[in-house]
């Protein structure tokens, strides 16, 4: 039997899942390329420094700061640089170069996906992108492959590990928020400018890509609502418990009919309540996982660890591989689906449902006029728990909690509640989901 | 831009997940045109009866008894009948035509997968059964593609639905194996007999196909060592709960190296004590679930609905997308990874930990008969705790928990045990894993 020639690896980047790729790819090369049908060889990889110090003890004479020559000789350029420049420049000449492209690169992705995405078509190129969302947990390929028959309804993700330990520290042990956050930065989960992270910028890239592959159209970055968990309180954490709910971050992508009867997509990132007996609610620690509703095949979740160099390089080797089995076989490889163009929805358009915690003066008529803000503006009330203050503020706590209502009309429920007299302080606003 | 011709798709069998085929190809014919680069047409269903009742109205005139007519005539073909035979004649007559086949079929891949598969490479078409294992739940396609760079450790999957709705009767309401066993048989989780299920027949054919796929061997179905849920008790589960474990029936399959330092692969089914933090523990339900441990992503968990019709069709409507588009490219596809022919180990080589409850006199130096037995035999103790029983028999129960140890050595132990006259009676032995 002849052999296929070697396939030629270019990587770009040497940080803590580029070392680890560079390693596994040198260490388990016979029996990668038993799986891809040919060799995978790896013919250099591209840093700004040669001399830096790496993760992992790697050949020197690998090394190059010259990446544009690097990727002319490759067949497959994975991308490990992350940010946007310069990869973004480097992704498109692999891909004008006919090289296919692997990369992890989450934010050049939610900004510059669909400019990749008609460079890779017009060659006939291919982009995978794994280890861009969840790390290792394979749900880009389960989406676009095996959900291909399917009508995805919704996707919730715990797709950022440093939030999830943060809010499951608060849960588990009791600890504020700053203390939380502390503990994460020591453990090395959180970054020294932990922004990216508690502000939910990073779930919301996450969230644009699973929105965009999940109903096959573009939502670009800044059509994702975002809030964080900076605001999130150990009160609220311990409250939700008592009702039977954790307080999760989820990026949301929904398939959606406006009143209108307009169908479109939303996505958006926000703390919210998932009730105790609900899978994502037993997602601890750092992990990640991608709940999905299906037309037909109903609830699924793809569950494992969202970062971490080898782990992500799992995800990264796995593209490759499949990467590779298409230069053995040729042809043109499989396009992206169809765009199906949908609108992307304000979060206004989105129903859910709040739970809202207000002291109010404990006298007669409030829970009247409480209920009559929420009626006055579309909003219809499931459950109310009113418990009296032992002090002698004469106050009491009222938690409401809200059939589905759009968000718009619930915004606005709550700025009406906050100017009522009656109404002391509004201590908690928190979505609930998967009820 | 010239549209690419139909792709002719014979369905064979319209049971419960077949009728659902049939219904979305009809009925998301544009939207699965759009995925597919091309239409997907249904040229016939074959069935035993015409007349036969069914789950949903199809066109009268799609259906015909002539499955080797209809087979002939199609690009792939999608068979659903179940079982060996005529299932096992007919695929091997569609892949010898040409044809991809997508089958759902366990019985038929678990036992004569390798001569299908080989049947498929000999004329370059696919063999496609995400629907096999645990129903709509991507599981099939996220181990031969997203994990193709990895090395996968081991599998543990609640792969049975039936079993799983038991033994969580048993855990969450107290009821008996019987009593759980009726109410699953009146909702319609288990069948009339419930063999296949209780046995554990079914998930062993699960743990070869997984077995086989993970390791890239091949792994046949009599090598399976099996153990059913029949002889679980109450008791059992209970005492369970209270350690801080739940019984679960689980398909594993792992890779081990023996003493001799041979490389092999073991595929088991048996009932074994889950810790309750482990993500397997909540799985409730009929759901399934598929643990996935790989050497570089870590754990994963794949999770969702193991059976149903119309859940199991979205997983065959997948494979019938990757399929077609496949035709639209052209080229011969993606050949299964080399055969990698590792040994498959009998149980005995396996190492586990035990959890054994017996009821001794409760007498002096038993605790050291007891202890002496299990040191003599290889085995290393973790925990002990003994409980005196109130009446007045003058017995204890000791439960004693061990470390990991080789199954033919606990399986000496405890029949050692069995000939004590100190030991009244062993009460229950269970495996525990995940801990």
């Amino acid at each position: 039997m002849i052999e296929y020639r070697n396939v030629r690896v270019a990587l770009l980047g040497a940080g803590s899942v580029g070392s680890q790729v560079a390693r596994l790819l040198l260490e388990h090369g016979d029996e990668l390329a038993s799986r891809a049908g040919a060799g995978l060889e790896l013919v250099g990889i591209a840093v700004r420094d040669v001399d830096a110090q790496r993760d992992v003890d790697l050949p020197a004479e690998l090394f190059t700061t010259d990446a544009e020559s690097l990727i002319l000789g490759a067949d497959i350029v994975v991308e490990l640089i992350g940010g946007i420049e310069p990869a973004r420049t480097l992704v498109l000449q692999a891909l004008q170069s006919g090289a296919d492209v692997v990369t992890g690169n989450k934010a050049l992705l939610a900004t510059h996906g669909p400019e990749l995405f008609a460079a890779a078509e017009q060659v006939g190129a291919q982009l995978y992108y794994e280890a861009a969302v969840a790390g290792a947990i394979p749900i880009i390929r389960p989406l676009h492959d095996s959900l291909a028959g399917d009508r995805i309804v919704r996707i919730m993700g715990i797709v950022n590990g440093t939030t999830n330990f943060i809010l499951d520290l608060m849960d588990r042990e009791g600890a504020t928020f700053e203390d939380a956050l502390a503990t994460a930065t020591e453990l090395g989960y959180a970054e020294a400018d932990p922004t990216a992270d508690v502000e939910g910028y990073d779930a919301a890239q996450k969230a644009a890509i699973l929105a965009s592959l999940a109903f096959h159209t573009s939502v670009p970055l800044a059509a994702v609502h975002r809030e964080g968990i900076t605001s999130v309180t150990i009160e609220q954490v311990r409250a939700a418990r008592k009702a039977g709910y954790v307080v999760k971050i989820l990026a949301t992508a929904e398939r959606l009919t406006d009143e209108d009867g307009t169908e479109g997509v939303s996505a958006r990132v926000y703390p919210a309540l998932v009730p105790e007996s609900h899978p994502l609610a037993s997602v601890h620690g750092a992990k990640n996982a991608v709940f999905v509703e299906a037309e037909a095949a109903g609830d699924l979740m793809f569950y494992g660890a969202g970062a971490g160099g080898v782990e992500t390089a799992s995800a990264v080797l796995g593209d490759l591989v499949s990467a590779a089995r298409r230069h053995v076989i040729g042809g043109p490889g499989v396009a992206e689906s169809t765009q199906g163009a949908l609108p992307v929805f304000p979060i206004g358009t989105v129903r859910t449902r709040y739970q809202i915690t207000l002291h109010v003066a404990d006298a007669p008529g409030v829970l009247s006029t409480v209920a009559g803000v929420l009626a006055k503006h579309g909003v219809s009330v499931e459950t109310v728990e009113q418990t009296v203050a032992s002090g002698a503020d004469a106050t009491a706590t009222l938690v409401i909690g809200t059939h589905l209502a759009r968000e718009s009309d619930l915004a606005n429920t709550v700025v009406a509640l906050r100017n009522e007299d009656v109404v002391v302080e509004i201590t908690s606003v928190l979505r609930v989901v998967g009820a």
